[in-house]
């Protein structure tokens, strides 16, 4: 238990995010607390919290394979407020269900505004990276919290990439969503920048189409703000590739990587992949945690 | 589809309930609709119901293996509303998350409270078959709902044992928590009764002491309103197999089975299993659904 002062609020956390949460609740000047977690035989999930509170809580917890997580969230945030918790704030450096923001087809479920509401009613303030926002402005829009707070890894994955790349970097986003991400970096270093075209044909097939931008003997960076299964990045790879590319190393802030997603990136000819630590994994090469640590003593 | 009377209204399932949800609709007069459901390979969710819905919506859904669940019951409840839902009444045949009615130890959540005023804000009746309730009366006090229903199994089961197994039956509860259900069963056929003492060491772990009640030659059945891991059940028929029984058989109403437990209570010398269709499962002998359906016509 790391030393502070314990009037500035409590951290709490699960153990497979301890490590990051740690460092947060130190940067922060928070004390941290892991909540005790008992999964049983039936499913049903037993949460235990420090037995009193201070008045000021924050929860760290990602979101990735969110389902099981929003029944734990629900568990610990009307336990924290039944243990003295007046303002909760809520660090979800992955938020699941930012992209069913709209019915594509009558009859769906609006998922984002729906997870949303639940966040919102169960915390004061949302503090999360990169969400995957495509058809609203804000997150205070899918998250109607009062204090709906929003970093970016772009900045710091880009900084990573000059320093392992150097000043000559071609910067592409594997679709047109990426855009947002992509610029943002590129403008930082004045590197050149694109973003290919996608078509979706199922969860794990998509079709790609590179830009009009010259590669050949380039050193190339897909950065996307997250990767799942990976069949994106590998086609992208693969056609950078034959087009001639020097390189092609991957960036991305959330580290979602299904099982064998990195494995099928490398062997579609990426060489490097990193990450920001918004999701625990063996590719995180920069960390979100000073900003947030910095987010938090202000609010 | 069948042919019904749509404006009694419609009741939603999911295709791993599809068999009992259609009985239950033709039985109660509904139009039924399986919701079309998505898992993604991050572990997302998308739902997606009919495009316009009557007044009057039931959702059909049992909450074994529970979080995901709750997460699509959160998502179908909401988006029912949305598409013209104004009351909205839950089948939940199977009821997760009762045990924790209290806080065993200070700071732990009490999830009965938190899951059931969930349920309780995103639907205006609920429909359930033998809750675990404990250290509360009522399931209006976990669920706190306008219309908060209770079926039980019990007389179901032991007019279905009556037919097995004649009228000199002894009908055993595994533990204390029994009693409820193993009374009013064994008083409805005039059979001797009584419950088990046990001592829990563990999920998986379990110390039985049987009644001061004559088994020697007679036949035995255990009964209890749900079994999962079946260490308890398989545990009360070895004792009553070395104490003489001439056949040991199984009623429950929630055949909630954790993977190999059929095959341990059957290896600790059990005849046969018997339970109600609350969860779908190889054991079903009787059904709830006549009652639920005459429940649901008279909201």
């Amino acid at each position: 238990m790391p030393v502070s002062d314990a009037s500035r609020g409590v951290l709490l956390c699960f153990d497979d995010e301890r490590g990051v949460a740690q460092s947060c609740a130190e940067q922060a000047a928070l004390t941290l607390a892991v909540v005790e977690r008992h999964r049983f035989p039936d499913g049903e999930i037993k949460v235990r919290l420090p037995q009193s509170l201070p008045e000021r809580v924050v929860v760290w917890r990602g979101l990735q394979q969110p389902n099981e997580k929003l029944v734990e969230l629900l568990l610990v945030a009307r336990t924290a407020r039944a243990l003295g918790a007046h303002h909760l704030s809520l660090v979800v450096p992955y938020l699941a269900y930012m992209r069913q923001d709209i019915a594509f087809q009558p009859g769906e479920a609006v998922s984002q505004r729906i997870v949303g509401a639940m966040l919102a009613e169960l915390f004061d303030a949302v503090i999360t990276v990169d969400p995957h926002l495509h058809r609203v402005a804000t997150l205070q829009e899918a998250v109607p919290v009062r204090d709906a707070l929003v970093l970016t890894g772009a900045p710091l994955l880009a900084d990573h990439i000059a320093t392992q790349c150097g000043g000559d970097v071609v910067l592409l986003g594997p679709d047109e969503e990426s855009l947002q991400w992509v610029a943002r970096a590129a403008a930082r270093h004045g590197w050149a920048h694109g973003v290919c075209r996608k078509t979706r044909h199922g969860d794990r097939q998509v079709d790609i189409e590179l830009p009009e931008l010259p590669v050949h003997g380039r050193a190339v960076v897909l950065m996307d703000d997250v990767a799942s299964s990976g069949h994106t990045l590998a086609r992208a790879a693969q056609l950078l590739r034959e087009a001639g590319a020097a390189s092609v190393d991957v960036a991305v802030t959330h580290a979602l990587f299904a099982e064998g997603a990195v494995a099928l990136i490398r062997s579609a000819g990426v060489d490097r992949i990193w990450s920001t630590d918004c999701i625990p994994h063996a590719s995180n090469a920069v960390s979100i945690v000073p900003e947030v640590a910095a987010l938090l003593r202000g609010l």
